[in-house]
C-alpha cells in the first residue's frame, strides 16, 4: 500500500496496526472511523489507553489488574484463600469467573514460560506463588495453564518448585466440549477425554446445581 | 460478561470496543496488548489518536486528507485536472491510486446519502464539486461510488445537479472480476458484464501496458 496523504494520519494508521490482529486495512478503517468521530470522542479514546497504563494497579495477592490493593475476589472474604488457581492472564480470571463454579482465589503469572519470546520464569510472577505456598493455608493449586509446549513447560516448573510443600496440584480438566460430538473431536483429545474419565454421578450433580 | 476488575481497565476496554468490527473479546485482548507494552509506546498509540484528530487537514480543492492546503494528487501539476474521480472516502482514494492506472484527480465527498443515517446532501461535500463543474475547466466526472441503494442515490443526485452542465459523466465498469469464473459469478454482475461489454480491442491494449 502506498504511503498515506498526510502524516498525522499515517502515524495513527501505525499505531493501530500494531494491535493484536489488526492488519493495515483493518487499520485504515479505525482511523477513519475515529477521524469521523467528534472531537471529544477520539479525545477520551487516547486518553483511556494513556490513563489506563498510568494507572493501574496490581492486586497485591494474586496479581490481578485492580484498583485497590487487593483485588475484589482478594478482598472478598466469601472465597475460599486456601484454593489457587493458577492462570496466564486476566482474560482467564475473567473466563473462569464467569463460569460462578469457582470460589477459590487466583495467581495471575503475567504469562507463560516462553524461550523463543524470551519469557523465562523470572519474568513471571511465579516466585510469589511459591512463597504464598510456602507461608502456609493453601490446601491446592489448580494449573489451568494452555495446553501448548509453553503452558505444559510452565506447569512442570511450578510443579517442580513446589516440590517439597505437602499441597494437592491439581490441573483442569480436559476433554470434549458439552454438547460436541465425538465423532468430531481430535483424538488427543477424545484420548484424555477416555484416561481422564469422571464418576458419572459427579455429572448428574453438576447438572441439577 | 462480568465488570471488570478496575475502572480505567475498564474504560480503556470501552473505549476498544467502539472500534469497527471490534467486539469486547478482542477489546479486551488489545487493552491488555497495551497494558503488557511500555509505558512510551502506549503513550504514543493514545497520543497518535489525539494528535490525528487536532491536526489533521483537509486538501481545499478535494476534500482528500492532507498536510498541507492541496493534497499530493492535486498539487501534482502531471495529474489531469479535467478528469475528476468522485468516491466515497480516503480509502478509495488508495484503492485507486495503487492500480496506477488512474491520472486524473479526485474529489472526496466524506461519505454517500443515507437517510437512515441521517446523512443529506449538505452533510456531503457535493456543493464544492458541483462549484468545480461551474467554474469550467472540467470534461469528465467519474462517479466511483458503491452500488448500493445509498451510492445509487448519490450517483443520481450528483447527475440531475449536474444536469445543465455539458460534460461527461461516466461510472466505474462493473464486470466480472479479473480471475473469476462466469458460473460463480452473481446473476446481476454478470448481466451487467454482458450490457456494458467493451470492445476486446480495449482490452488487449490494457494487458499490453
Amino acid at each position: 500500500m502506498n504511503s498515506l496523504p498526510s502524516k498525522v494520519f499515517e502515524t495513527a494508521v501505525n499505531e493501530l496496526a500494531k494491535l493484536p490482529g489488526i492488519g493495515r486495512k483493518t487499520a485504515l478503517r479505525m482511523a477513519l472511523h475515529l477521524l469521523k468521530s467528534r472531537r471529544e470522542d477520539a479525545e477520551s479514546f487516547g486518553m483511556a489507553i494513556i490513563r489506563m497504563h498510568n494507572e493501574i494497579r496490581y492486586c497485591l495477592d494474586c496479581g490481578n489488574i485492580s484498583d485497590n490493593e487487593l483485588c475484589s475476589i482478594c478482598g472478598n472474604p466469601k472465597r475460599d484463600k486456601s484454593i489457587v488457581c493458577v492462570v496466564e492472564d486476566i482474560r482467564d480470571v475473567i473466563a473462569i469467573e464467569n463460569t460462578g463454579q469457582y470460589a477459590g482465589v487466583y495467581h495471575v503469572l503475567g504469562g507463560i514460560i516462553s524461550p523463543m519470546e524470551g519469557i523465562g520464569p523470572d519474568e513471571l510472577n511465579i516466585s510469589g506463588l511459591v512463597g504464598k505456598v510456602e507461608s502456609g493455608g493453601i490446601a491446592e493449586i489448580i494449573l489451568a495453564l494452555p495446553t501448548t509446549i509453553e503452558g505444559d513447560t510452565t506447569n512442570f516448573y511450578i510443579y517442580k518448585r513446589l516440590g517439597s510443600a505437602t499441597i494437592h496440584v491439581t490441573a483442569i480438566a480436559r476433554g470434549i466440549s458439552v454438547g460436541d460430538e465425538l465423532e468430531h473431536t481430535d483424538e488427543v483429545t477424545l484420548g484424555r477425554s477416555i484416561v481422564n474419565r469422571t464418576l458419572y454421578e459427579k455429572t448428574i450433580q453438576k447438572k441439577n446445581q
